[in-house]
């Protein structure tokens, strides 16, 4: 589908925001580390072109832009020690909710933490593979599943357990949905493994690319340089597989749509005693093949605290 | 804000789709009563003309067309009959979930009942007071939260109780957010009262119209005719100013962002027996001085039963 290897979104050095196809010094693999990528022109749904043209890169932002993306789902207890430590037990059908895409942001952006979100405790992280939708799609077959994927990134599901679990009513939408709670990135790599990236080569693009199995990816969160979370996709309840052909039953799935695909173990809720984030706490998430988002702890000023 | 009194979306005579602002005839306040309405020109979110051109209104469409839709919230228990209907507690803040934009269709679409959806029990109805935020905000006050409404639609909620509450690990996203689950419309009425409309008035405009007090509305459905809910607005836990409040805690509101604010009691779920929609089952879901919808249930084969 896509002829880039490596989509990232950025502000270039000239000042200007750009899609590009990330260059990688050789033999390294996380986008993070990427200075300077190919620029992508037209659709990256559909018609588009990997320029020859490179910029250099001053700031990766989030790989879609919000115009981009459409719905922003998330399932929940997909890692089978994940549901053991939340007390919950493992799905029969994968657990969807949902986070408006304004919560999106890129995989250097600081999380803001509303006053209402500092009045309780249980301020906590979520490392997840995340899959973006490539084209539209309805009651997609699992053996075709993959065909409908633009590629895969790596994202925070911040969640603050009072609001998600206790003020909610039971729905979770409410304590992880806040602006800002859903950094990811920090590029997304396409399933079309091995193939070089379109519209001119160039040599320079590092190991190829290219993600062949999502299901054997490494997966971790630190904070603080701490690691907390420590998994392979290889857990994973519902595959990406299964998880798109599942969402797509009666549903249809649009370019630019975003799954978070749910987390493993190691969450601070998990954790005896419970740990939660502070203000100033650096949380990174990590997934291989991909790359490093990582994001500032940033409580908001309490000046509007009654609203 | 909008210059408009009662927008609605519409295929009109000459083939082609447009915006306009319903004409309805004297004492007629039902908008799916419309035959005409002004073409409106530019953004409805931003600068826009009510024209002198007057179209013939062929179909109304769901009021917003897809690309303008953002997000698509919706409350949960949100009248007090329907919690304890529901033996579930009365809120102490509002609940909320989402549905994906891809759900929401017009005020005389059909329902499509995927085969899933057909497999289990529990089919039922949820006629809803719907809320279209007109611009972008965050933090809003409650004072002045009202500020921020486009305007008022009617919907349903069309919601798979087993799928719903007993398959989806207590989420309640995936039984209710299904192709075609919330028709909307048959417009949408500006808070605007007694304001005409803008950009060349003319007579036949109908008794003024906007919704002064979203809080003292009669609301009703009826399922083949018979009135299956009837209550009013007052009788919300959270009213709208409230709500939207709520919902712009430390997250962003986008112009064309919609709230479905709950349903009152009288749902199939909470009847004695129970009573669940079936196929050929016409809904009219019916909110005072905005109109009515009105959807048939349609179950699709079953040929691709085992997705």
């Amino acid at each position: 589908m896509a002829t880039f290897s490596r989509l990232v979104r950025f502000l270039a050095r000239d000042g200007r925001t750009y899609y590009g196809d990330a260059i990688l010094p050789r033999g390294i693999s996380d986008i993070s580390k990427a200075r300077q990528a190919r620029i992508i022109t037209g659709d990256i749904f559909g018609k588009h072109d990997v320029t020859d043209q490179v910029a250099d890169i001053r700031t990766l932002l989030a790989p879609l832009a919000p115009e981009d993306v459409r719905t922003v789902r998330c399932l929940g207890l997909n890692y089978a020690a994940h549901a053991k430590e939340s007390n919950m037990p493992i799905p029969q059908y994968p657990v969807i909710f949902y986070k408006p895409a304004t919560a999106l942001t890129g995989p250097t952006d600081p999380i803001p933490i509303h006053p209402i979100a500092q009045q309780h405790s249980g301020l906590d992280y979520e490392c997840e593979m995340v899959v973006v939708i490539g084209r539209r799609c309805a009651d997609v077959p699992e053996a075709r599943a993959l065909d409908h994927v633009l590629g895969y990134a790596v994202g925070n599901d911040v969640s603050h357990r009072d609001w998600q679990l206790k003020l909610g009513g039971g729905q979770w939408s409410l304590g992880k949905g806040f602006d800002g709670w859903a950094p990811f990135g920090p590029g997304i790599v396409s399933p079309a493994a091995g193939k070089s990236g379109g519209g001119g080569g160039g040599s320079g693009g590092g190991a190829g690319g290219g993600i062949v199995d999502p299901q054997a990816l490494a997966i971790r969160t630190r904070v603080n340089g701490l690691v907390v979370q420590e998994s392979t996709t290889a857990d994973m309840v519902f595959g990406v597989a299964r998880t798109v052909a599942f969402l797509s039953r009666g549903t249809t799935l649009m370019p630019g749509d975003v799954i978070f695909t749910g987390t493993p173990q190691g969450v601070g809720m998990g954790r005896n005693p419970q740990v939660w984030l502070k203000d100033g706490d650096v949380v990174e998430v990590e997934l291989e093949g991909v790359g490093t988002c990582t994001n500032k702890v940033e409580f908001s000023p309490l000046r509007d605290a009654k609203l």
